[in-house]
């Protein structure tokens, strides 16, 4: 009997479309050679600014729990562009991106970085780099707590509250061991302790305390400055790396730049306890002054891709897509139209 | 009649009384070089790890209030081994050092940073990098707000407090536009808006405001995490960097890392009003690893003390010392010892 696998796709903004048809593509052709009992039904939702420009809505609540009763989500990137005054009455990114991730409790966010070797880093030498950062994708500085009070008045206050808790921190620190003991062994927390001290000690606290259970792994702590810095002095240093959601983001677009390109870099929103489907998403945004030029590299979503099959336990087309995105990229010279990326990797995938 | 200037020195721990002797060196030169005039009353507080371990004191209020009469304040770098169980309850960073950036109003946090053509940096090519990071220095994040309740328990939360009010936002605003006015004419307002919309909506709609009192200057926006990015594959692109105090504290480490080495990164945390006296630092730590081994590098120490003669009106005295560091910079071949590059900055001076 074949197993069903709904999926949600979410092509949303500028290039988006174009990164997603290529990471469907590379689905297709993985599950057809690695898993061919597995169907997958996939349901698009047009999502996103231009939704909300011609409509204005940004997430309806019937396509939201029809999203919630997914499988898993792919999702391409969601935005318009900056500063378009059209747009200034919604938040895309708190409607859309950041409510499904929060409502569907995508408390790890995992975000892989690998140097290829072919790969031009920005950097003079980056070593051997191969870490992931587990960032935590449901509290911290993200949750959208605070207001203004006397808006637009010189007596004006803005207060943004970081809020951490036992239960949110311990999960993604567990998660996060369970990632360092499978691959190198090795735990990086990032935080800002000697100033957010409140937070800053739970999670000190708290990685300190679950240490315990993983004996195996070897335990660091670096301040979000100083981490920031070995990401380009000697980024091989690192294993795993837990952190929160505002640390998270920053470093993780850092680790895509010294990678050679946000446009490899891939993630997954996920809930590990499949209460809701997980997210899979490039991390770089919708990119709207190349939209529609064929122009995107579609790597970063075909690697998520190969993140969403590993979620779905079907290990071996997600290993089928990961080899063909290192072959393909071993023999990469000059720039290819999107679409082309996208056959090539299916092919080195059918391989 | 000579003008005296009332000098509080605060060697600290760690590497901090070598580069700070370094630093006096130069700055005894370039007085009598371009200042004869005037006489710099120097007076040293041991504060810091070291002396908490000896007393128990972190700033007592006789000190706090000595120090608060100086001119000005230079300081080494303060912090003990990390980890040191001695140390777990105390807070040097929060009781000293921020306390002093805080309680003296030091909203501006000026933060250089020159890629030196003969330094290495990290990054394959940086480019003509030039920049200045304006960091807010007494709001945001560091105001220490926040707390934990049912702390070490299972039901722990630690929330912290983000505050933003438009009387300090404006004013490291004015002060970021007026720099841009007075180099290359280019602003960009560093944070991340989509996310932490109540702060960032604050810091975004007053830098719009303030932009029609500086129509000479071309203002600019990006979020935090997209900064990075440029500051490892562009940092050519900036002039300068307004942001806040957590953003800031980030991207100064990343951008002494892309200079070519934290230990050529100057800062000033300044009181532009005068109320109190202005206090000048590396950006570096305390570096315990490499403490009296003659490891360190005072350059940042010594820029330091430029950016503190500039603050003094010494304006030639400060143009010595910037040029002799360039100089001195232009010949380096290999280490040397911290006396060493202090007597060779020195000399420069001197010529
Ligand atoms: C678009 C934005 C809300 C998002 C984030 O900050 O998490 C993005 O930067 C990311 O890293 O996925
Ligand atoms: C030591 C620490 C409190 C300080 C800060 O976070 O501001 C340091 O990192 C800096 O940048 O001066």
């Amino acid at each position: 009997m074949p197993r069903t696998v709904s999926l949600a796709v979410i092509p949303g903004d500028g290039i988006g479309p174009e990164v997603v048809a290529e990471a469907l593509k590379v689905l297709d052709a993985a599950v057809g050679a690695a898993a061919p009992d597995v169907v997958f039904d996939k349901v698009e939702y047009r999502l996103g600014a231009g939704r909300y420009l011609d409509d204005g809505e940004v997430l309806p609540a019937a396509e939201f729990e029809q999203i919630k009763s997914a499988d898993a989500i792919l999702l391409g990137a969601v935005g318009g562009t900056p500063n378009d005054p059209r747009l200034a009455g919604a938040n895309i990114e708190r409607g859309l991106l950041l409510k499904l991730r929060f409502e569907l409790d995508h408390y790890v966010n995992l975000r892989p970085t690998v140097v290829y070797p072919t790969v031009e880093s920005p950097l003079r030498d980056p070593g051997d780099v191969d870490f992931v950062v587990v960032r935590e994708g449901t509290e911290g500085p993200y949750v959208g707590n605070g207001g203004n009070i006397r808006s637009g008045t010189p007596h004006e206050i803005a207060n943004e509250v970081s809020v951490n808790t036992a239960y949110g921190v311990e999960r993604i620190v567990r998660f996060a061991f369970g990632q360092a003991s499978a691959r190198r062994g090795k735990l990086t927390l990032v935080h800002k302790t000697n100033v957010l001290t409140f937070a800053g000690g739970l999670w000190k606290r708290t990685v300190d305390r679950v240490a315990a259970d993983f004996p195996d792994v070897a335990v660091d702590y670096l301040h979000v400055d100083a981490a920031t810095i070995f990401f380009v002095t000697d980024p091989a240093r690192f294993d795993v790396i837990v952190t929160d959601n505002l640390f998270g983001d920053i470093l993780t677009d850092l680790a895509g730049a010294i990678s050679g390109g946000i446009g490899l870099a891939a993630s997954g929103n996920i809930n590990p306890d499949g209460t809701f489907p997980s997210m899979f998403e490039p991390v770089h945004g919708s990119a709207p002054d190349i939209a529609g030029q064929q122009k995107a590299d579609p790597t970063a979503a075909i690697l998520s891709v190969a993140l969403l099959l590993e979620h779905l336990g079907l290990t071996d087309a997600s290993a089928k897509v990961s080899a063909a995105v290192r072959d393909d990229i071993a023999t990469r010279t000059g720039a290819r139209p999107t679409a082309e990326i996208g056959d090539a990797i299916s092919r080195l995938v059918l391989n």
